[in-house]
């Protein structure tokens, strides 16, 4: 067993958008880095699997954001791994600003992969995991399916270079940069509440084109990412509260 | 006067290529980011300065690259402002490695602008400007003009949101991207040095459609965007060295 670890950032320029507060996925950027330090801190991050040719893949997200925090305001990452199975181990984030109000929460799912055969590893086989876990329970509900959507809109994308990550396939930001761009404008820079929810479903490489679509049910944008297989890679829904 | 100044990093996961080594990208915004720390440092950042809702651009860059650092290397990015006059400021870079061997130097030319007009300011009417200047040279040539094209291959891409930054306009890096994603796979990845001019010549907004091309002259590669207007909005060239 372990503690919660806290970790504080500052919100940088390059992490805003034009309403000069933190982007959705710069926030979600920071919590996916504090991720990777925090188990590359207990001994059980990419820097020490990569040697037997293992890597973390996430895999499910269900993320609820109460503010987008300002270019420059200090904010703190509490992260913490609560439970594993076969596939997937939880990996939970509380976001707080100075004033310890919570800004933002987490719940990630990951599974540990070969990066030769691309298939999981079983992580009741890997030596003592359960040393690195923390009893306390996730701080909202854990990812959910989305399902399959009837698109309303589609825009094209073929996989580039700079969409390629050092785990040789589409980075998980870029899919949700491809969605958010769909957006109208005016709902990126809302202050409203959201709900997300992420599920990454396949592998897309060098080459692969992405087809990108979404359908709006009331105030829930559901995405949809396949490749030229027809077979869905992401999904993502996002729920503005009122 | 001032002195140079080094800041340390890590090359992190999030900024390596599927090669395990820092994409080009990577490395130009490390440098840039630390012009925007070293500022705020200083006390002549954008934190200070848009309170008076000015802001620094950049405008060209000349870059030479020896070699690509990999994952998790440490490196060393000593900068410093050389000189300037009424529209520009020169700010320097050199970056090295744990052997202290030269990895990587930049000499950058900013603009100060007033984020309403979107004009330059007289940098000659910066209070004290000249205190924050170091009498070193330049580490290498100062940027020249990239001159325009005949295209060869052309791409479409209309502005999206991920596109804007803070400065309220294509962010610098986004341009590069756009262009690199054009080369074939195997460039990128390559291991020769380059050098590397890069022009910001126009602003571009949300909503532009931008035309990237480029043109091979033996082993360098020059691109332009233009904008909807037929306007140049930047130009980049990169030549491999053998």
């Amino acid at each position: 067993m372990t503690t919660k670890t806290t970790y504080t950032k500052t919100v940088q320029p390059t992490d805003v958008d034009f309403s000069l507060r933190a982007s959705i996925v710069s926030m979600i950027n920071y919590v996916l880095e504090t991720a990777g330090v925090d188990a590359d801190i207990k001994g059980f991050g990419v820097k020490k699997i990569n040697v037997e040719n293992h890597s973390w893949v996430l895999s499910r997200m269900a993320l609820d954001l109460y503010r987008l925090p300002n270019k420059y305001e200090k904010i703190h990452i509490t992260t913490w791994v609560s439970d594993y199975g076969r596939m997937m181990t939880t990996r939970n984030f509380i976001v707080t600003d100075e004033n310890n109000l919570r800004i933002f929460a987490a719940v990630t799912q990951w599974a540990m992969i070969d990066l030769s055969t691309r298939q999981p590893i079983d992580l009741r086989s890997v030596d003592e995991y359960g040393q690195f876990l923390c009893n306390d329970p996730s701080p909202i509900d854990g990812p959910r399916k989305v399902l399959p959507i009837n698109p309303e809109q589609t825009v094209i994308h073929k996989v580039v270079y700079s969409d390629i990550d050092f785990n040789k396939h589409v980075n998980a930001l870029r899919y949700l940069i491809l969605m958010f761009d769909l957006l109208p404008i005016e709902i990126m820079s809302s202050i409203k509440p959201a709900h997300i929810e992420v599920n990454f479903l396949h592998e897309s490489q060098y080459g692969d084109t992405l087809t990108v679509s979404y359908e709006q049910r009331d105030s829930t944008w559901i995405f949809e990412i396949k490749n030229q297989h027809n077979i869905a890679v992401c999904r993502v829904s996002i729920k503005w509260e009122d």
